[in-house]
């Protein structure tokens, strides 16, 4: 019986630049790093969900056969799309990860799912993931 | 600040397949789902993870140089490559997705990270996704 999701796992071509961007950019702690020989493989681990707050895998398709999707799925199939992750302060985030050099897919953040602020980071500014922020208004940070 | 991991999310087609994939085959539950007409998509949620064990962004390298990552990446470029469910049973799992028509990407489950069991379900059986199976010796369904 499969039990939860354990990990996400991103493929970079060495930890080191990966380390520092999921560290000291996005703020997660690792946790260790671990070599697979059995695989071949050099990993590094971020412990990133929170006891209160489950993370979800969400299936997102073409709203009426119509949007941006459609184009990605015609040219790239059905797969792994992107991460989202909550934050507390987005335009904190925002401008802070823009003075880093992150680029974003648009100018400001923009209402989503789930009543949400959210705002893409381009997939070419982080290891050729595309990383979605949320700000719920749970979590926001003055009231 | 980042708070953690929200969802990943997996592009599709549309969602009654792959709904029925990730309730009925892995043994998910749908907690419901939402149109987006703003980015003109439909949208499937799966809480996926559990309060007692984090779930992780796993950064995973070739080893040394080596290894069938090299491959993958000199292709593909880094991105997202796989996700991971925890199970308590790997070789009931198997045996059961294998029934359903499930490829594996090995015979059988084999020592990885973390002193896991694990086995890979192909991208192909599974909306484009690479999905581990690990069971790891906390999980043990007997003893």
């Amino acid at each position: 019986m499969i039990l939860s999701l354990d990990h996400i796992a991103i493929a970079v071509p060495g930890l080191q630049a990966a380390i520092q961007r999921f560290a000291d950019d996005m703020g997660l702690t690792l946790s260790g790093t671990e070599d697979v020989p059995s695989a071949k493989t050099s990993t590094a681990f971020f412990p990133v969900t929170t006891p209160d707050h489950p993370a979800k895998i969400e299936l997102v398709s073409p709203l009426n056969g119509e949007g941006p999707l459609v184009k990605y799925l015609e040219k790239r199939g059905p797969g792994l799309h992107h991460l989202c992750f909550r934050t507390d302060d987005i335009d904190g985030d925002v401008a802070r990860l823009r003075e880093k050099g992150y680029r974003f897919t648009s100018d400001a953040p923009y209402p989503g799912a789930h009543n949400a602020r959210v705002i893409f980071i381009h997939p070419k500014s982080a290891s050729g993931v595309l990383i979605e922020l949320a700000q719920f208004p749970d979590d926001a940070k003055h009231g």
